[in-house]
């Protein structure tokens, strides 16, 4: 598995540079505090919900749930869409909504921030390395 | 490319958790924010220790930089080490002390969170997806 991950993510955001704007991935973190007293019932939730969204839908690219060791009940989602529009399909779907329903009581706060992947170009030397 | 990321990160957490406590991985998110009039040469700095850790440490599966998009002087970094050793083993690396003595001027606060991934089982369905 060595450098699988990395190599993955950089891959991904290679390709994702190449693309149009109008189709430019969409890279988040999601930053939650759950209430204590829902936490373990909140994540069996977000479990499957993450789990539906990768498998069913062809933009998300990465739901990758975290929660902070010294507090956690702070959840942490890094969330990878091929575009926005696959980003829009996804609040619509099924699975998204039940998720959102059945947790909006479980929710202290929410914060969504759109990052950026710092350009992954310096990265070419690994690329080269694996596949020379 | 669909899936591959979290694939992989899925099926790394998967063989993460099969390894002894000893050996757990480290999955850490760093928060930094840069001075602005630094932010360039900061990048700069850390795409070349990023790359250069990967690159060379067997121990670094990842190292992830982005930034928000609204408020570019703050980096986000999602950092995973196959184990604590391999994370102190990172830190006395030439790479690593460069990176640090040369940004110490540039950061004007980090935090660093331990985290864990929220339990993959549930994932296992992908896994059979993919893999019949």
């Amino acid at each position: 598995m060595k450098n699988l991950l990395c190599l993955t993510l950089l891959l991904f955001s290679h390709f994702a540079l190449a693309q149009s704007p109008e189709s430019s991935t969409m890279i988040r973190i999601a930053e939650l505090e759950i209430s204590p007293e829902h936490l373990d019932e909140y994540l069996s939730i977000l479990k499957k919900e993450a789990e539906a969204s990768v498998r069913l839908e062809p933009g998300v690219i990465c739901i990758y749930p975290m929660y902070e060791q010294e507090k956690p009940t702070q959840i942490r989602l890094l969330e990878i869409y091929s575009s926005r529009e696959a980003y829009e399909s996804h609040l619509k779907t099924p699975h998204f909504l039940e998720y959102k329903n059945s947790t909006l009581h479980m929710v202290q706060s929410l914060r969504l921030i759109d990052m950026s992947a710092i350009d992954p170009a310096s990265m070419s030397a690994i690329f080269r390395k694996i596949n020379p």
